[in-house]
């Protein structure tokens, strides 16, 4: 299979680029029944849309997802649903400055010697976090799927720029996430990451971040090992959203300096469902759910794209030089990814939950 | 596809359980004129052999691979390539008394919902660390196929029981990273970690650490955006490996703290070539090698057998219980999984090479 | 993967359906630098349209197909590309009288039972001949790209309502296909299948007939044998056109009442390039193309849609029930299928010549 | 994927050459619970093997099957079954002589080219007949799977030399297909295909012919459009036997002769159920399972090996040569070819009836 289309049963297909005519998602394999509308796939939309805000981009994007096929009388009927934004407010003339320039941290050099110069670099092309819209189309889909079965897939920021929220409840993250420009249902947190990106944008600068995600009411058994365990699927995902540069289950990384007596969550029973007593695996073992909540982070790198002046080179001469990247940008990515991050966990769920044959 | 199968253009099937007949694994995909031997495929399966120290387990494996077809007079022929160990010295009782019982850290809990009870439990199955010998195999091939474009790929234990090695110079590392029982370049952090890994050897427990991979002579422009973006695949097929519970590329999750206006590696010009003045990206920008080494880190937790009792419930009753896991376990994984993080990188990038096209 | 989408490394993914807002097709994997335009894939797509003639309904499509990405500056860019057509001339009501009465030769009743009546049942749906016109738009895309190669895929109607034509020759078949109505390069042959069509349409009738399609200029060893042997995945993609019920390769069923002394196709020697005296095999050995002309013919079914009352049951009562199958329908489909194999054939060779490391 | 592996959630990868060690099949994807033996597959595999008349070859092989993985007392696990039968009676020499040398009707030619001279050109490698002992293991899986929906496949030799059988009741076909040499239920016309085979072999010649499969009881809406139909899928599966050169459902090729209001089956109600009164459809419409027996009809070309003397080129000088293929072979695959057909049909159904969701 080639590099736009991922799932087996549950298969999401991305296409779009920055500055062409649209971005969006076909959803193949959809079961039928499901109920959904262009209004439930805009509220996630508009959760990852930018000009909200002083911390993300002041580019203003209308951003209205139609759905162009695959649902009838307001439910999906099994066909692919192709679901899709038209791109409006585009200005690439910037874009053909750079062009013998690679902008550091991006990909416009390797992606020029891919695509051996024809890739639509305005705007960067498909390598724009504006793809990540179609992910967001396709997460809404797999959101409706799951809810079926009560799985809820919940993301926030739990660390922007080096601060770090505090443990919060199932209760606070759900309620709390979206509820500030940051998404980070610790508002104190969130009141210091705020200011923090905010000095970086004033410096011409950006930060980085991290992503915690959790996975409420999943069943025991989901995944299919070896190579199809369920932390893989997801490490993909999650892998494949701009920006990236690490993922995590459970105690992760922190794992590696515990012994086995203390990382091993023992089993108990509660209310006569077994259970474990503590959850350093993160709902994973072996490549399997174990009816605990999923627990992953993600690690994003501050924003590529700075108002500083950095160094590059002429790819054509060969030669030093130096670029200013132009257009308005993210001074971080990670609250605009809280949505992107739950989009790409649910639909990975989503193609699991039919692959175990618990939805049809 | 299912889940013991991964890659698109160089496939493998990983099959066995750690008590069945044999574990091993079929490579499809891999061209013809490989030149390819048993001993080839020995030689990185002897790396992963237990036995060997005291920081493993005494368990003693001979593990001789057959390659049973694809390769005919020396060379692979473009036909499936099946390899397999047959399975030796393996005492089973001991499980029997553990099958309402499970281990805390293993699967075998959610692996009895998934299966229904079918799994075969013995050493864990399908679960057991000894299916790795197939990756390793399959990895073997890969290698060679990697060597025709010069690319090597080289693993080392980065981190034991929170012991971390010095940086280490590529030299160093290719020369040094086997020369002792837990796989670090760096002999005075080896003996460290050795007497790390024995100290909770003595008290029944166990330790986790970190693997870092680095591949040299990456082509630029390897890897298929935005599914199979190189780090994408990468990660799925870490994940793949029993007790991974983390990875990340370059700076990974220190660079959610770094500003973009450090964490941005400028271009230059080196010998008329275009690289970077640094490497926090790991190689890999949008999803594409960019020419530096790759290189990431690999956590695993501490092995999750160990001979401390243990709490559990027994699954028949619901009722609490205790258990002494049996056998003769690794006071760590992480010495051994070294060839394996190795295997899996390689085979990945075999297939990326291939879909790039580079090979044929 | 999921049913609507085809391909390894060029792949086509279906969407859309007959009384929706569109239909058209994403291809991800087609390689950067080949020149495409609207016009290009127009230029197909008019050779499926209907309405052209009374040989077909009278229906009149526009058909304009958008390339909405992929595309930049008239080249591929390596990126999906998305393709559609917008849906218009559509009276869906006649429809909802037929939806308790499945229509005898189409999929009504097993796509209600599949879908669990939530599938879109206007104008047949997902199940309407018009869907072939994204499978046009991707052959469209890989006959640019067999271009490179010099490979020349070519269809004709071989026969209608059982009148068949004579022997043509490579030229005839290529100057004269699309110079009648029904698309056969003997235009004698043409006429009489011509009177037969009119003559079924008058009596409210359909007859069926077989395409037959030549591929030029392969090159040799191009298949991969076993499963995606150039034969089975032909022959799978074919049988994805509806109305389809079989297929055969060079002699076919034919060879089955040969003996091999007959069948073996001899060997020789021409302009020193090594090729066969004749071609019983289509270019086809152990699924591997020999360097021989390609040569299958397809079989179509007379049309389901007829204007004749038919017999069926009401499936809310499991009564017997009449009806009379509403809209404006084509007494053949083989002449509009002609282009629709040519375009499966094309994209089922495209993606194996990428397979082949042939092109890039 | 690569072209030895085929199926999505009932997974078949194939291994193995003629003269190699072993040929067989993993099995991927078989749900956990299913009664498996090693006499289970012996039963299916006997009836391919060669040496039991005159009418096929005289090589005796004995042909035991090892089940090897993913068995576990009597129980598929889940896991991947590793089966596979050693290869014996054994004699490469008479190949080397054949090297340069192509067999008419043979992929020695384009195998050559394809594989770059490495191919195990020893028996025709993985060309051989011999590699369907692993269709035939996969497919006694397959059917272990179907009867617990209660499906049964069956196959039989509806015409050797162009001698075809009478029509048959299901349980004459049942009961009579494996009663005689020829695999044809119709005892007069067994006869007279006998004689032809054998009249064929006594001038050192073969003859070709066809299979008919009949399968009972599918359930309705079984198959995955477009690309993943039903009818699609088997035929894909079905041109990766060898010597098959074309296959047809239900009327298939005869239904390009008849009109609309013939070939369609007009529905009824049958002891409450919906059904058709005719079966020109073979049981499939738009790709989908009607509920209908599926009815479908494979065309084998005369074996391509024969005693007598044919025309080939040297093709390391390109002069003319001839060759007379030695070893013992077939006069006809067709009574062969009878288990491996219903073993390709019954492993596409048992992949179609897991996507269904049917069993899990």
């Amino acid at each position: 299979m080639t590099g736009n289309i991922i799932g087996e049963r549950f298969v999401v297909v991305s296409f779009g680029e920055s500055h062409g005519r649209c971005v969006g998602a076909v959803v193949d394999g959809c079961p039928p029944g499901i109920p959904l509308t262009e209004e439930d796939v805009q509220v996630e939309l508009d959760r990852r849309r930018p000009g909200q805000s002083l911390v993300t981009t002041t580019r203003s994007e209308e951003d209205r997802v139609e759905i162009l096929s695959g649902v009838f009388n307001g439910y999906t009927t099994g066909a692919p649903i192709l679901m899709l934004v038209w791109n409006k407010d585009v200005d690439s003339r910037p874009y053909e400055l750079l062009r013998n320039k690679p902008r550091p941290g991006h990909a416009d050099y390797p992606a020029q010697v891919k695509y051996r110069g024809f890739n639509d670099y305005r705007g960067g092309g498909r390598f724009s976090g504006r793809i990540t819209a179609g992910y967001v189309m396709a997460g809404a889909v797999a959101k409706k799927l799951l809810a079926k079965l009560g799985i809820e897939v919940l993301a926030y920021s739990l660390e922007i720029a080096g601060i770090r929220a505090r443990a919060m409840t199932v209760e606070q993250i759900r309620n709390n996430r979206y509820a500030n420009e940051v998404r980070c249902p610790d508002f104190e947190a969130a009141e210091e990451m705020k200011k923090a990106v905010l000095a970086a944008r004033k410096q011409g600068d950006s930060v980085g971040g991290i992503v915690e995600c959790v996975v409420l009411n999943m069943p025991v058994g989901v995944g299919e090992p070896v190579f199809s365990s369920l932390d893989s699927d997801i490490a993909r995902a999650v892998l494949s959203i701009p920006a990236v540069k690490g993922v995590e289950f459970g105690r992760g990384f922190e794992a590696a300096r515990l012994r086995g007596s203390e990382n091993n969550d023992p089993y108990t029973v509660e209310d006569g469902k077994i259970t474990t007593e503590t959850n350093n695996s993160g709902g994973i073992l072996g490549g399997l759910s174990t009816g605990a909540p999923l627990v992953l982070r993600v690690a994003f790198k501050p924003a590529s794209s700075i108002a500083k002046p950095q160094k590059t080179v002429d790819i054509t001469t060969k030669t030093p030089a130096e670029i200013i990247v132009p257009g308005r940008h993210d001074p971080t990515v990670v609250p605009r990814a809280v949505p992107v991050v739950e989009s790409v966990v649910a639909f990975v769920l989503a193609d699991h939950v039919l692959r175990s044959g618990l939805l049809q």
